[in-house]
C-alpha cells in the first residue's frame, strides 16, 4: 500500500464506533445525531427518488442546490456569490476537502493547520505531496498568538486550513483571531480553506464569522458546508463549497475524477433544506445547545471537569483536572468496555505533541441516550 | 491549481452533455440510461430513506450490501469471497478507482494501461505520483500482442489497470487475452485493477470473464463493480470493490479520507438489487443488446461504418471508412450543433497517439430517443 496512507490507522471514529457496538456502549464517540433528520426534507428526497432523479446530474452539482448554496451564503453572511462559477457540490464535506487539497496543492507546498484537528486533514495533505505545519492551540480557550503564526508561515506557505467552529475543541473563532490570521494569509499571498461544517451549531448567541467575510479574504478563501451537519443527516454525504472562480476551477478538476458527482435526489432535497426559514437554523442551534447543557451538567455531576464549548457537537473533558490519572486512549477504551459509554481520545486529533489528558464526548443525541450515558457514568464511578 | 490536474480539461462527458443541452441535441454522448431504474429498487430506497437510514453507515459499507457483493461474485463467477475482509463500498466506481490508485500506488510506480481508456484513469494515476505506460489496442477487434506487453512491462510495474468490458471500444476481453496478461502480471509480481462496471452488459451470449478468476490471479486482483451500470441508476453513485484482504486494507485507508462512506439508504436498496434472480441480469443484457442492434442498424442505414460491439453502452463509428474526412472532435461538435445528435470523439479516450477518425455513440436510451437520433441523422445527411 501507499506509504503515506498506510502509516495511518483506521479512522478513530470507525474504531470507537465498532468498539461501542461490540460492548453495547452508548456511543458518544463518532459525531452523528440519532434522529432521522427533518421529516419534510427526508420525504422530499423519497419523492425525488420515486419520480426520476436517478441519473447523473451535472458534475458541479444540481443548479437548484448550487443556487441554494449561494442564497444561503447571502442570507446568513451577506456574501455575494455567483452560483454558476463559485459553488460546487460533492459527496460530503469530506470529499469537498479532498478535492480542494488534491486540486490546489503541489508537491512541496506548505499548509498551516491548527491542532487539535479533524483526522482526515493531514493524511490528505501528505498524500497530495504537501507539507503540514502545525500551530497547537492552547486550552482552555484554544488560543494562539502572532508569534505562533510567525513560527509556521514561510515563503512556501500555500494554504491555511481552519475548522470553524472547531472539532473537537468546541472553539468558535473570534473576529480578532480571524483578523490576525487573515493578515498573515494576505501577507504571504496564501489561500484559506475553511471547513465550516458546524456553521449553524454555534451557541449562546455568538455569531459564526466566516473568514471569507473579512476584508481582502473574499478572493482567497474557500468555504465548506455540510448538509449532514446542517440537517442532521450525516449519512447523506452531501457537502458544498463556495469559492472564487479561480480557486473553484482547479478544485472541480479534482472532484470530476474523485467521484464525478453526487446523488441528485438527495441534492434536490438539500436545496429545499437550505431554503428553510431562519427559525429552522436558530432552532437547530438552540436544540443542540440544550443537549450540550444536559450532557455538561451530567458530566460535571460525576466529577468530570468539562471545558467550555461554544459550538460543534462536542464537549471536552479534562481528565487531569478531574483527578483521573490515565492516558486518554486507555480511559476511552476502559470507559467503552467497562462503563458502556464511548468517547474519543483527544490525542487522535493531533499529529504531533498530543496532549493525553483530554477526552471528547458527543452530545448530539436524544435526551434518553444522554441520560443513559450519565446513569452509566454514575454507576461506573 | 495543481499542475497535473490543471493540465486536463473538464471531463469530455460533461462538456458534451452541456453542449447537447445548449443545442437541444439528442444526447448519445455521456453514458447514462434515460429510464428510472428498476421500480422495486427505487421504491426500496425511498422506504429506507423514510424509515431512518440517514446517518453514517460503517466506513467500508453496509454489511448487507457487502454480503450481497460477495454473494454476487460467488453466483456469477464462482468466487469465494469473505465479505468482511474482501469487500468495500464507495461513492461510485469512480471513487473506488480513485481509492485504489491513491491507496496502492507510490510515487514512481509504473501502471500499464490499454488505450482507448476511460478519462479519469490517467489524471488519477499521475496525481498519485505514478507513471502510466500505454498499450494501444488495434481496431477493429482491439487486439494486442505479447510484444505489445513486453514493450511496457518493466521492473517498476506495480499495477495493471484494465476495463473489461471496455469503454469506449465495446470490447469484451477473451480468455486468451486475459491469460496473456495474467502471465505478465504474475511474472512481474504486479497487481491487477479491473474496472468491470459493464460486467452485466455483454451481448450475443458471450461470457464475461473476470481476470480475478484466472489461475494465480485471485490474490493479486481488485475487481470493481457499479450499481449505476448494473441497475441503470447512474446517479446513485454506489460502487463496490472485491479484493484480497492485503489489497483491500490499503484501499480503505484512502476511502476513509476521500469520502468516508456512502448514503446508507441507497446502499441498502442496491443490496436488494444484487440479490435479484438471474432473469434480471440476463434481461438487462438482452434489452441493451436490442438497443445496440437498433442504433447500429440506424447508423448503418445512413452510411456510417459501425465497428463490432460485444459489450458496454457504446458503439464506435469509423469516420474514415464512412467517407467522412473530418477530425473526430470537429465531427462531434458539428453533429451536436447542426444535426442535433451528440456523440463523443474517440480521441478523448487517448493520452497519446490518439486516432482521430472514430466517434462513440451511446445506445442505452429508449427506442423513441434512438429513433429520433436516426431521423435527425437522415435529415442531416
Ligand atoms: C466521518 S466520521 C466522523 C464524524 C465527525 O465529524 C466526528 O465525529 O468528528
Ligand atoms: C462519469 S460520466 C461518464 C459516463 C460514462 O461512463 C461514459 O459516458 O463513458
Amino acid at each position: 500500500g501507499n506509504s503515506v496512507l498506510s502509516s495511518y490507522g483506521t479512522t478513530i471514529f470507525e474504531v470507537m464506533s465498532r468498539l461501542a457496538d461490540q460492548h453495547k456502549a452508548v456511543n458518544l464517540g463518532q459525531g452523528f445525531p440519532d434522529g432521522n433528520g427533518p421529516p419534510d426534507i427526508v420525504a422530499a428526497a423519497a419523492d425525488y427518488l420515486a419520480s426520476g432523479w436517478n441519473q447523473y446530474p451535472p458534475m458541479p452539482g444540481l443548479p437548484a442546490l448550487r443556487q441554494a448554496v449561494a442564497a444561503h451564503g447571502r442570507r446568513f453572511y451577506g456574501l455575494d456569490i455567483d452560483w454558476a462559477t463559485e459553488t460546487m457540490v460533492a459527496c460530503g464535506a469530506t470529499e469537498v476537502l479532498a478535492a480542494c487539497l488534491f486540486g490546489l496543492l503541489e508537491p512541496g507546498d506548505e499548509v498551516v493547520l491548527f491542532q487539535p484537528l479533524y483526522d482526515s486533514y493531514v493524511p490528505l495533505i501528505r498524500r497530495a505531496g504537501a507539507v503540514p505545519r502545525f500551530v497547537s492551540l492552547k486550552a482552555p480557550d484554544w488560543s494562539f498568538s502572532a508569534a505562533d503564526l510567525d513560527a509556521v508561515f514561510s515563503e512556501r506557505t500555500k494554504l491555511v486550513l481552519i475548522n470553524n467552529p472547531q472539532n473537537p475543541a468546541g472553539k468558535v473563532w473570534t473576529r480578532a483571531e480571524l483578523e490576525l490570521l487573515a493578515g498573515r494569509v494576505i501577507a504571504h499571498d496564501a489561500i484559506a480553506l475553511c471547513d465550516e461544517v458546524y456553521e449553524h451549531l454555534v451557541f449562546d448567541g455568538r455569531p459564526h464569522i466566516p473568514l471569507m467575510t473579512l476584508p481582502g479574504m473574499r478572493e482567497r478563501t474557500l468555504r465548506i458546508g455540510s448538509a449532514g451537519k446542517t440537517f442532521s443527516l450525516t449519512g447523506w454525504k452531501v457537502g458544498y463549497l463556495t469559492a472564487p472562480p479561480h480557486l473553484l476551477a482547479p478544485v472541480m478538476k479534482a472532484h470530476q475524477f474523485l467521484t464525478f458527482t453526487t446523488a441528485p435526489n438527495l441534492q434536490h432535497a438539500v436545496a429545499l433544506g437550505l431554503s428553510k426559514d431562519d427559525g429552522y437554523f436558530t432552532g437547530l442551534a438552540s436544540d443542540m445547545q440544550a443537549r450540550r447543557d444536559r450532557l455538561s451538567a451530567g458530566l460535571s455531576a460525576v466529577g468530570l471537569a468539562v471545558l467550555p464549548c461554544a459550538g460543534t457537537y462536542f464537549l471536552a473533558v479534562d481528565l487531569q483536572a478531574s483527578g483521573i490519572d490515565m492516558a486518554d486512549q486507555d480511559f476511552c477504551r476502559l470507559l467503552t468496555e467497562r462503563v458502556g459509554v464511548a468517547a474519543i481520545p483527544f490525542s487522535a486529533f493531533y499529529e504531533a505533541d498530543a496532549p493525553t489528558h483530554l477526552a471528547r464526548f458527543c452530545f448530539c443525541k436524544r435526551d434518553e441516550i444522554l441520560d443513559e450515558a450519565i446513569a452509566r457514568l454514575i454507576r461506573g464511578r
